[in-house]
Protein backbone atom coordinates (compact mmCIF):
# COMPACT_ATOMS: atom_id res chain seq x y z
CA UNK A 1 0.00 0.00 0.00
CA UNK A 2 1.21 3.47 -1.02
CA UNK A 3 2.24 5.92 2.13
CA UNK A 4 -0.50 7.96 3.72
CA UNK A 5 -0.64 11.86 2.34
CA UNK A 6 -0.71 14.59 4.81
CA UNK A 7 -4.02 16.44 4.51
CA UNK A 8 -3.01 18.76 2.12
CA UNK A 9 -1.79 16.53 -0.36
CA UNK A 10 -4.92 14.36 0.07
CA UNK A 11 -7.03 17.83 -0.72
CA UNK A 12 -4.78 18.53 -4.13
CA UNK A 13 -4.82 14.40 -5.66
CA UNK A 14 -9.09 14.85 -4.65
CA UNK A 15 -9.05 18.36 -6.48
CA UNK A 16 -6.70 16.84 -9.59
CA UNK A 17 -9.65 14.34 -10.10
CA UNK A 18 -12.29 16.89 -10.24
CA UNK A 19 -9.62 19.07 -12.81
CA UNK A 20 -9.60 15.92 -15.30
CA UNK A 21 -13.07 13.61 -14.50
CA UNK A 22 -15.44 16.20 -13.51
CA UNK A 23 -18.49 16.82 -16.30
CA UNK A 24 -17.40 20.34 -16.92
CA UNK A 25 -15.17 18.25 -19.03
CA UNK A 26 -17.93 16.76 -21.21
CA UNK A 27 -18.35 17.20 -24.76
CA UNK A 28 -22.09 17.91 -24.10
CA UNK A 29 -21.25 20.92 -21.56
CA UNK A 30 -19.83 22.56 -24.24
CA UNK A 31 -22.01 21.88 -26.27
CA UNK A 32 -25.10 23.84 -23.89
CA UNK A 33 -23.41 26.58 -23.06
CA UNK A 34 -22.07 27.54 -26.38
CA UNK A 35 -25.54 27.81 -27.58
CA UNK A 36 -25.06 24.46 -29.82
CA UNK A 37 -28.03 22.23 -28.77
CA UNK A 38 -31.57 22.70 -29.88
CA UNK A 39 -34.57 22.81 -27.83
CA UNK A 40 -35.43 19.11 -27.40
CA UNK A 41 -31.14 18.59 -26.65
CA UNK A 42 -32.16 21.00 -23.62
CA UNK A 43 -35.00 19.57 -22.96
CA UNK A 44 -33.87 15.61 -22.49
CA UNK A 45 -30.74 17.23 -20.24
CA UNK A 46 -33.28 18.71 -18.26
CA UNK A 47 -35.70 15.92 -18.37
CA UNK A 48 -33.14 13.34 -17.54
CA UNK A 49 -31.26 15.89 -15.07
CA UNK A 50 -34.68 16.03 -12.61
CA UNK A 51 -34.08 12.24 -11.51
CA UNK A 52 -31.13 13.03 -10.83
CA UNK A 53 -31.71 15.90 -8.93
CA UNK A 54 -34.72 14.29 -7.27
CA UNK A 55 -32.96 11.67 -6.32
CA UNK A 56 -30.54 13.80 -3.94
CA UNK A 57 -32.63 13.87 -1.33
CA UNK A 58 -33.11 10.23 -0.86
CA UNK A 59 -29.64 9.41 -1.52
CA UNK A 60 -28.57 11.92 1.57
CA UNK A 61 -31.35 10.94 3.88
CA UNK A 62 -29.44 7.18 3.13
CA UNK A 63 -26.22 8.84 4.59
CA UNK A 64 -27.67 10.48 7.14
CA UNK A 65 -29.43 7.11 8.57
CA UNK A 66 -25.88 5.87 8.51
CA UNK A 67 -24.24 8.52 10.91
CA UNK A 68 -24.30 7.67 14.52
CA UNK A 69 -23.45 11.21 15.58
CA UNK A 70 -25.94 13.67 15.97
CA UNK A 71 -23.78 16.91 15.30
CA UNK A 72 -22.65 15.57 12.33
CA UNK A 73 -26.87 14.37 11.58
CA UNK A 74 -27.46 18.38 12.37
CA UNK A 75 -24.83 19.30 9.70
CA UNK A 76 -25.93 16.67 6.65
CA UNK A 77 -29.78 17.28 7.36
CA UNK A 78 -29.49 20.73 5.62
CA UNK A 79 -28.58 19.23 2.30
CA UNK A 80 -32.25 17.08 2.62
CA UNK A 81 -33.77 20.57 3.53
CA UNK A 82 -32.27 22.60 0.48
CA UNK A 83 -33.65 20.42 -1.79
CA UNK A 84 -36.80 19.75 -0.72
CA UNK A 85 -37.55 23.16 0.98
CA UNK A 86 -39.52 24.41 3.33
CA UNK A 87 -42.83 24.12 1.86
CA UNK A 88 -44.37 22.88 -1.21
CA UNK A 89 -42.83 25.69 -3.96
CA UNK A 90 -39.68 25.92 -2.33
CA UNK A 91 -36.43 23.88 -2.48
CA UNK A 92 -33.79 22.65 -5.25
CA UNK A 93 -35.64 19.73 -6.63
CA UNK A 94 -39.29 22.21 -6.99
CA UNK A 95 -36.59 24.61 -8.49
CA UNK A 96 -36.15 21.95 -10.90
CA UNK A 97 -39.25 21.43 -11.90
CA UNK A 98 -39.67 25.21 -12.84
CA UNK A 99 -36.44 25.04 -14.48
CA UNK A 100 -37.65 22.13 -17.17
CA UNK A 101 -41.50 23.55 -17.15
CA UNK A 102 -39.92 26.62 -18.27
CA UNK A 103 -37.54 24.66 -20.92
CA UNK A 104 -41.30 23.74 -21.79
CA UNK A 105 -41.87 20.32 -21.03
CA UNK A 106 -44.85 19.11 -18.67
CA UNK A 107 -44.57 19.02 -15.94
CA UNK A 108 -46.28 15.64 -15.68
CA UNK A 109 -43.67 14.12 -17.89
CA UNK A 110 -41.29 15.30 -15.88
CA UNK A 111 -42.42 14.34 -12.22
CA UNK A 112 -43.49 11.05 -13.71
CA UNK A 113 -39.99 10.24 -14.90
CA UNK A 114 -41.18 7.05 -16.80
CA UNK A 115 -39.86 8.42 -19.89
CA UNK A 116 -36.09 9.00 -18.81
CA UNK A 117 -33.23 7.15 -20.64
CA UNK A 118 -32.15 4.15 -18.46
CA UNK A 119 -28.87 4.91 -17.93
CA UNK A 120 -29.99 7.90 -16.07
CA UNK A 121 -31.42 5.85 -14.03
CA UNK A 122 -29.28 3.17 -13.22
CA UNK A 123 -26.59 5.75 -12.34
CA UNK A 124 -28.81 7.73 -10.25
CA UNK A 125 -29.45 4.39 -8.78
CA UNK A 126 -25.62 3.22 -8.74
CA UNK A 127 -25.07 6.01 -6.52
CA UNK A 128 -27.35 5.86 -3.74
CA UNK A 129 -26.89 2.27 -3.86
CA UNK A 130 -23.05 3.11 -3.41
CA UNK A 131 -23.80 6.17 -0.45
CA UNK A 132 -25.92 2.96 1.00
CA UNK A 133 -23.12 0.19 1.21
CA UNK A 134 -20.04 1.93 1.51
CA UNK A 135 -18.23 3.23 4.30
CA UNK A 136 -19.47 6.66 5.47
CA UNK A 137 -15.94 8.16 4.70
CA UNK A 138 -16.56 6.70 0.57
CA UNK A 139 -20.58 8.08 0.89
CA UNK A 140 -19.61 11.73 1.86
CA UNK A 141 -16.32 11.97 -0.66
CA UNK A 142 -18.39 11.12 -2.75
CA UNK A 143 -20.52 14.21 -2.24
CA UNK A 144 -17.07 15.85 -3.15
CA UNK A 145 -18.06 17.02 -7.02
CA UNK A 146 -19.65 19.79 -5.29
CA UNK A 147 -16.25 21.41 -4.98
CA UNK A 148 -16.51 21.97 -8.69
CA UNK A 149 -19.92 23.00 -9.34
CA UNK A 150 -19.47 26.69 -9.07
CA UNK A 151 -17.46 26.86 -12.48
CA UNK A 152 -20.10 24.78 -14.41
CA UNK A 153 -22.73 26.58 -12.80
CA UNK A 154 -21.53 30.15 -13.82
CA UNK A 155 -20.14 28.91 -17.38
CA UNK A 156 -23.62 27.54 -17.62
CA UNK A 157 -25.93 30.18 -16.88
CA UNK A 158 -24.24 32.68 -18.80
CA UNK A 159 -24.14 30.98 -21.77
CA UNK A 160 -27.45 29.62 -21.85
CA UNK A 161 -28.93 32.88 -21.11
CA UNK A 162 -26.36 34.69 -24.05
CA UNK A 163 -27.44 31.82 -26.43
CA UNK A 164 -31.04 30.52 -25.88
CA UNK A 165 -33.40 33.15 -26.18
CA UNK A 166 -35.81 30.68 -24.98
CA UNK A 167 -33.99 30.38 -21.69
CA UNK A 168 -34.82 33.10 -19.07
CA UNK A 169 -32.83 34.40 -15.49
CA UNK A 170 -35.69 33.06 -14.04
CA UNK A 171 -35.97 30.15 -15.62
CA UNK A 172 -32.22 29.26 -14.39
CA UNK A 173 -33.52 30.45 -10.58
CA UNK A 174 -32.06 26.68 -9.54
CA UNK A 175 -28.85 27.61 -10.29
CA UNK A 176 -29.04 31.28 -8.25
CA UNK A 177 -29.25 29.36 -5.08
CA UNK A 178 -26.68 26.68 -5.69
CA UNK A 179 -23.54 28.00 -5.60
CA UNK A 180 -23.18 29.56 -2.21
CA UNK A 181 -25.23 26.01 -0.88
CA UNK A 182 -22.06 23.71 -2.41
CA UNK A 183 -19.84 25.79 -1.29
CA UNK A 184 -20.76 25.33 2.33
CA UNK A 185 -21.33 21.79 1.68
CA UNK A 186 -18.55 21.15 -0.28
CA UNK A 187 -16.55 23.10 2.56
CA UNK A 188 -17.43 21.00 5.09
CA UNK A 189 -17.07 18.11 3.77
CA UNK A 190 -13.87 18.09 2.57
CA UNK A 191 -12.68 19.70 5.83
CA UNK A 192 -14.43 16.14 7.19
CA UNK A 193 -12.48 13.91 4.84
CA UNK A 194 -9.34 15.37 5.49
CA UNK A 195 -9.97 14.55 9.35
CA UNK A 196 -11.20 11.15 8.86
CA UNK A 197 -9.05 9.74 5.97
CA UNK A 198 -5.38 9.80 7.50
CA UNK A 199 -4.66 6.26 6.82
CA UNK A 200 -3.34 5.28 2.93
CA UNK A 201 -5.90 2.87 2.70
CA UNK A 202 -8.69 5.66 3.52
CA UNK A 203 -7.29 7.91 1.40
CA UNK A 204 -7.11 5.72 -1.35
CA UNK A 205 -11.24 4.51 -0.86
CA UNK A 206 -12.03 8.83 -0.80
CA UNK A 207 -9.90 9.33 -4.11
CA UNK A 208 -11.68 6.08 -5.55
CA UNK A 209 -15.34 7.37 -4.26
CA UNK A 210 -15.06 10.53 -5.72
CA UNK A 211 -13.64 9.10 -9.20
CA UNK A 212 -16.02 6.90 -8.29
CA UNK A 213 -19.15 10.08 -8.09
CA UNK A 214 -17.69 12.07 -11.69
CA UNK A 215 -17.84 8.62 -13.78
CA UNK A 216 -21.87 8.82 -12.80
CA UNK A 217 -22.10 12.75 -14.03
CA UNK A 218 -19.83 11.47 -16.56
CA UNK A 219 -22.24 8.40 -18.00
CA UNK A 220 -25.25 10.67 -17.53
CA UNK A 221 -24.12 13.07 -20.28
CA UNK A 222 -22.58 10.63 -22.29
CA UNK A 223 -26.19 9.05 -22.24
CA UNK A 224 -27.58 12.16 -23.93
CA UNK A 225 -25.04 12.72 -25.77
CA UNK A 226 -25.80 9.19 -27.85
CA UNK A 227 -29.18 9.56 -27.41
CA UNK A 228 -30.22 13.35 -28.56
CA UNK A 229 -27.57 14.46 -30.14
CA UNK A 230 -25.83 11.14 -31.78
CA UNK A 231 -29.31 10.23 -32.31
CA UNK A 232 -30.08 7.25 -30.77
CA UNK A 233 -32.66 7.42 -28.66
CA UNK A 234 -33.48 3.65 -27.15
CA UNK A 235 -36.71 1.98 -27.44
CA UNK A 236 -39.37 3.62 -24.26
CA UNK A 237 -37.21 6.88 -23.63
CA UNK A 238 -38.68 10.54 -24.88
CA UNK A 239 -38.19 11.59 -28.32
CA UNK A 240 -39.21 15.49 -28.18
CA UNK A 241 -42.63 16.63 -27.69
CA UNK A 242 -45.40 14.81 -29.72
CA UNK A 243 -43.06 12.55 -31.08
CA UNK B 1 -56.38 -1.16 -14.94
CA UNK B 2 -56.83 -3.12 -18.07
CA UNK B 3 -58.53 -7.20 -17.95
CA UNK B 4 -56.49 -10.01 -17.65
CA UNK B 5 -54.95 -11.46 -20.38
CA UNK B 6 -55.10 -15.34 -21.21
CA UNK B 7 -52.13 -16.92 -20.27
CA UNK B 8 -51.59 -17.48 -24.31
CA UNK B 9 -52.11 -13.62 -24.75
CA UNK B 10 -49.54 -12.64 -22.18
CA UNK B 11 -47.37 -15.32 -23.66
CA UNK B 12 -47.99 -13.14 -26.86
CA UNK B 13 -47.43 -9.68 -25.36
CA UNK B 14 -44.11 -11.04 -23.62
CA UNK B 15 -42.47 -11.81 -27.48
CA UNK B 16 -43.64 -9.04 -28.96
CA UNK B 17 -41.16 -7.09 -26.50
CA UNK B 18 -38.71 -8.97 -27.90
CA UNK B 19 -39.75 -8.55 -31.35
CA UNK B 20 -39.77 -4.68 -30.89
CA UNK B 21 -37.31 -4.36 -27.84
CA UNK B 22 -34.63 -7.17 -27.92
CA UNK B 23 -30.38 -5.54 -28.62
CA UNK B 24 -30.46 -7.88 -31.65
CA UNK B 25 -32.45 -4.63 -33.21
CA UNK B 26 -29.65 -2.85 -31.84
CA UNK B 27 -27.48 -1.26 -34.34
CA UNK B 28 -24.09 -2.66 -32.49
CA UNK B 29 -25.08 -6.05 -33.12
CA UNK B 30 -25.11 -5.40 -37.30
CA UNK B 31 -22.01 -3.96 -37.18
CA UNK B 32 -21.02 -6.67 -35.23
CA UNK B 33 -21.78 -9.70 -37.52
CA UNK B 34 -22.14 -8.01 -40.74
CA UNK B 35 -18.12 -7.78 -39.69
CA UNK B 36 -18.02 -3.81 -39.53
CA UNK B 37 -16.23 -3.73 -36.40
CA UNK B 38 -12.84 -3.71 -35.72
CA UNK B 39 -10.48 -5.95 -33.23
CA UNK B 40 -10.83 -3.27 -30.72
CA UNK B 41 -14.70 -3.22 -31.06
CA UNK B 42 -14.98 -6.84 -30.43
CA UNK B 43 -12.52 -6.95 -27.85
CA UNK B 44 -14.40 -3.92 -25.48
CA UNK B 45 -17.56 -5.76 -26.16
CA UNK B 46 -16.25 -9.03 -24.46
CA UNK B 47 -14.42 -7.31 -21.88
CA UNK B 48 -17.57 -5.48 -21.06
CA UNK B 49 -19.83 -8.47 -21.36
CA UNK B 50 -17.62 -10.29 -19.51
CA UNK B 51 -19.12 -8.39 -16.51
CA UNK B 52 -22.53 -9.15 -17.14
CA UNK B 53 -22.04 -12.61 -17.81
CA UNK B 54 -20.14 -13.04 -14.42
CA UNK B 55 -22.78 -11.33 -12.21
CA UNK B 56 -25.77 -13.45 -13.92
CA UNK B 57 -24.85 -16.45 -11.42
CA UNK B 58 -24.76 -13.69 -8.21
CA UNK B 59 -28.59 -12.58 -9.86
CA UNK B 60 -29.85 -16.03 -9.61
CA UNK B 61 -28.14 -16.68 -6.56
CA UNK B 62 -30.33 -13.52 -4.87
CA UNK B 63 -33.17 -15.24 -7.12
CA UNK B 64 -32.35 -18.30 -5.66
CA UNK B 65 -32.53 -16.97 -1.82
CA UNK B 66 -35.94 -15.76 -2.47
CA UNK B 67 -37.56 -18.80 -3.62
CA UNK B 68 -39.39 -20.37 -0.86
CA UNK B 69 -40.49 -23.76 -2.44
CA UNK B 70 -37.38 -26.06 -2.84
CA UNK B 71 -38.84 -27.78 -6.24
CA UNK B 72 -38.46 -24.13 -8.13
CA UNK B 73 -35.26 -23.74 -5.94
CA UNK B 74 -34.01 -27.36 -7.25
CA UNK B 75 -34.75 -25.68 -11.29
CA UNK B 76 -33.68 -22.49 -10.57
CA UNK B 77 -30.07 -23.77 -9.42
CA UNK B 78 -29.36 -25.20 -12.57
CA UNK B 79 -28.37 -21.93 -14.40
CA UNK B 80 -25.47 -21.28 -11.35
CA UNK B 81 -24.19 -24.37 -12.36
CA UNK B 82 -24.25 -23.79 -15.95
CA UNK B 83 -22.86 -20.91 -15.24
CA UNK B 84 -19.88 -21.88 -12.60
CA UNK B 85 -19.35 -24.99 -14.06
CA UNK B 86 -18.61 -27.89 -12.51
CA UNK B 87 -14.94 -27.33 -11.60
CA UNK B 88 -12.69 -24.41 -12.37
CA UNK B 89 -12.03 -24.94 -16.32
CA UNK B 90 -15.65 -25.37 -16.93
CA UNK B 91 -18.82 -23.19 -16.83
CA UNK B 92 -20.10 -19.94 -18.97
CA UNK B 93 -18.06 -17.82 -17.23
CA UNK B 94 -14.98 -19.85 -17.95
CA UNK B 95 -15.85 -20.11 -21.34
CA UNK B 96 -16.23 -16.57 -21.90
CA UNK B 97 -12.93 -15.94 -20.45
CA UNK B 98 -12.19 -18.40 -23.01
CA UNK B 99 -13.86 -15.74 -25.57
CA UNK B 100 -12.07 -12.80 -24.40
CA UNK B 101 -8.84 -14.45 -24.56
CA UNK B 102 -9.29 -15.83 -28.00
CA UNK B 103 -9.99 -12.16 -28.98
CA UNK B 104 -6.62 -11.15 -27.87
CA UNK B 105 -6.99 -9.69 -24.15
CA UNK B 106 -5.48 -10.45 -21.25
CA UNK B 107 -7.59 -12.47 -18.52
CA UNK B 108 -6.49 -10.22 -15.69
CA UNK B 109 -7.72 -7.22 -17.43
CA UNK B 110 -11.18 -9.17 -17.98
CA UNK B 111 -11.51 -10.56 -14.41
CA UNK B 112 -10.15 -7.70 -12.80
CA UNK B 113 -13.24 -5.86 -14.55
CA UNK B 114 -11.52 -2.25 -13.58
CA UNK B 115 -11.18 -0.96 -17.13
CA UNK B 116 -14.79 -1.62 -18.21
CA UNK B 117 -17.50 1.37 -19.22
CA UNK B 118 -19.43 2.54 -15.80
CA UNK B 119 -22.29 2.43 -17.68
CA UNK B 120 -21.83 -1.29 -17.96
CA UNK B 121 -21.48 -1.67 -14.27
CA UNK B 122 -24.38 0.30 -13.36
CA UNK B 123 -26.84 -1.60 -15.92
CA UNK B 124 -25.77 -4.76 -14.32
CA UNK B 125 -25.91 -3.69 -10.32
CA UNK B 126 -29.42 -2.48 -11.90
CA UNK B 127 -30.31 -6.06 -12.63
CA UNK B 128 -29.33 -7.41 -9.70
CA UNK B 129 -31.16 -4.38 -7.50
CA UNK B 130 -34.15 -5.66 -9.40
CA UNK B 131 -34.02 -9.11 -8.60
CA UNK B 132 -32.82 -8.47 -5.34
CA UNK B 133 -35.86 -6.15 -4.52
CA UNK B 134 -38.86 -6.67 -6.73
CA UNK B 135 -41.35 -9.67 -6.59
CA UNK B 136 -40.07 -12.94 -7.47
CA UNK B 137 -42.47 -13.06 -10.69
CA UNK B 138 -41.03 -10.08 -11.83
CA UNK B 139 -37.50 -11.17 -11.23
CA UNK B 140 -38.40 -14.15 -12.80
CA UNK B 141 -39.93 -12.78 -15.76
CA UNK B 142 -36.96 -10.45 -16.04
CA UNK B 143 -35.24 -13.57 -17.08
CA UNK B 144 -37.04 -14.04 -20.26
CA UNK B 145 -34.84 -12.40 -22.66
CA UNK B 146 -33.39 -15.61 -22.87
CA UNK B 147 -36.57 -16.58 -25.03
CA UNK B 148 -34.78 -14.48 -27.80
CA UNK B 149 -31.20 -15.02 -27.41
CA UNK B 150 -31.09 -18.50 -29.75
CA UNK B 151 -31.42 -15.96 -32.53
CA UNK B 152 -28.97 -13.31 -32.17
CA UNK B 153 -26.44 -16.35 -30.91
CA UNK B 154 -27.20 -17.80 -34.22
CA UNK B 155 -26.78 -14.62 -35.95
CA UNK B 156 -23.47 -13.29 -34.04
CA UNK B 157 -21.74 -16.97 -34.59
CA UNK B 158 -21.97 -17.11 -38.25
CA UNK B 159 -21.55 -13.82 -38.88
CA UNK B 160 -18.54 -13.35 -36.60
CA UNK B 161 -17.24 -16.20 -38.06
CA UNK B 162 -17.65 -15.39 -41.96
CA UNK B 163 -16.30 -11.49 -41.48
CA UNK B 164 -13.24 -11.69 -38.73
CA UNK B 165 -10.10 -14.00 -39.70
CA UNK B 166 -8.86 -13.80 -35.89
CA UNK B 167 -12.42 -15.42 -34.74
CA UNK B 168 -12.61 -18.89 -34.49
CA UNK B 169 -14.45 -21.38 -33.78
CA UNK B 170 -12.95 -22.19 -30.69
CA UNK B 171 -13.24 -18.93 -29.45
CA UNK B 172 -16.95 -19.05 -29.56
CA UNK B 173 -17.46 -22.20 -27.55
CA UNK B 174 -19.43 -19.84 -25.31
CA UNK B 175 -22.28 -19.88 -27.64
CA UNK B 176 -22.14 -23.57 -28.83
CA UNK B 177 -23.62 -24.68 -25.20
CA UNK B 178 -26.06 -21.34 -24.81
CA UNK B 179 -28.68 -22.20 -26.96
CA UNK B 180 -29.78 -25.32 -25.49
CA UNK B 181 -29.38 -24.03 -21.86
CA UNK B 182 -31.40 -20.64 -22.13
CA UNK B 183 -34.12 -22.66 -24.66
CA UNK B 184 -34.33 -24.94 -21.43
CA UNK B 185 -34.58 -22.14 -18.65
CA UNK B 186 -36.95 -20.06 -20.61
CA UNK B 187 -39.50 -22.68 -21.57
CA UNK B 188 -39.58 -23.00 -18.03
CA UNK B 189 -39.88 -19.53 -16.81
CA UNK B 190 -42.22 -18.46 -19.66
CA UNK B 191 -44.55 -21.58 -18.01
CA UNK B 192 -44.37 -19.86 -14.57
CA UNK B 193 -44.76 -16.84 -15.40
CA UNK B 194 -47.95 -18.38 -16.87
CA UNK B 195 -49.75 -20.31 -14.04
CA UNK B 196 -48.57 -17.29 -11.60
CA UNK B 197 -49.42 -13.58 -13.49
CA UNK B 198 -53.03 -14.54 -13.45
CA UNK B 199 -54.11 -11.33 -12.04
CA UNK B 200 -54.15 -8.32 -14.73
CA UNK B 201 -51.44 -6.10 -12.20
CA UNK B 202 -49.35 -8.93 -12.25
CA UNK B 203 -49.15 -9.79 -15.94
CA UNK B 204 -48.47 -6.07 -16.27
CA UNK B 205 -45.57 -6.24 -14.09
CA UNK B 206 -44.07 -9.15 -15.65
CA UNK B 207 -44.53 -7.52 -18.95
CA UNK B 208 -42.55 -4.23 -17.11
CA UNK B 209 -39.96 -6.50 -16.05
CA UNK B 210 -38.80 -7.95 -19.21
CA UNK B 211 -39.00 -4.33 -20.77
CA UNK B 212 -36.82 -3.02 -18.08
CA UNK B 213 -34.24 -6.46 -18.82
CA UNK B 214 -34.54 -5.55 -22.78
CA UNK B 215 -33.88 -1.91 -21.52
CA UNK B 216 -30.62 -3.51 -19.71
CA UNK B 217 -28.97 -5.26 -22.53
CA UNK B 218 -30.10 -1.66 -24.97
CA UNK B 219 -27.93 0.45 -22.30
CA UNK B 220 -24.90 -2.09 -22.38
CA UNK B 221 -24.92 -2.05 -26.35
CA UNK B 222 -25.40 1.64 -26.14
CA UNK B 223 -22.32 2.16 -24.28
CA UNK B 224 -19.97 0.47 -26.08
CA UNK B 225 -21.37 2.16 -29.50
CA UNK B 226 -21.10 5.80 -28.06
CA UNK B 227 -17.03 4.65 -26.25
CA UNK B 228 -15.84 2.66 -29.29
CA UNK B 229 -17.95 3.21 -32.52
CA UNK B 230 -18.48 6.89 -32.17
CA UNK B 231 -15.30 7.20 -30.09
CA UNK B 232 -16.49 8.85 -26.90
CA UNK B 233 -14.35 6.49 -24.55
CA UNK B 234 -15.01 7.83 -21.08
CA UNK B 235 -12.14 8.54 -18.48
CA UNK B 236 -10.89 5.69 -16.89
CA UNK B 237 -11.87 2.96 -19.63
CA UNK B 238 -10.15 0.68 -21.74
CA UNK B 239 -9.11 2.17 -24.98
CA UNK B 240 -7.46 -0.35 -26.55
CA UNK B 241 -3.95 -2.44 -25.94
CA UNK B 242 -1.13 -0.61 -25.14
CA UNK B 243 -3.30 3.07 -25.42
Amino acid sequence: MTQAMSPGELEAALRQIGATRYHNLHPLHRLMHEGRCTRIQLQAWALNRYYYQASIPIKDSTILSRIEDPALRRVWRQRIIDHDGEHEADGGVYRWIKLAEGLGLDRELVVGARAILPITRYAVEAYIHFCATRTLLEAIASSLTELFSPNIIGERVSGMLANYDFVTKDTLAYFTARPVQAQRDSDFAIQWVKAHALAAEQQQAALRALEFKCDVLWAQSDALMHAYVEGHPPPGAWRGEGA
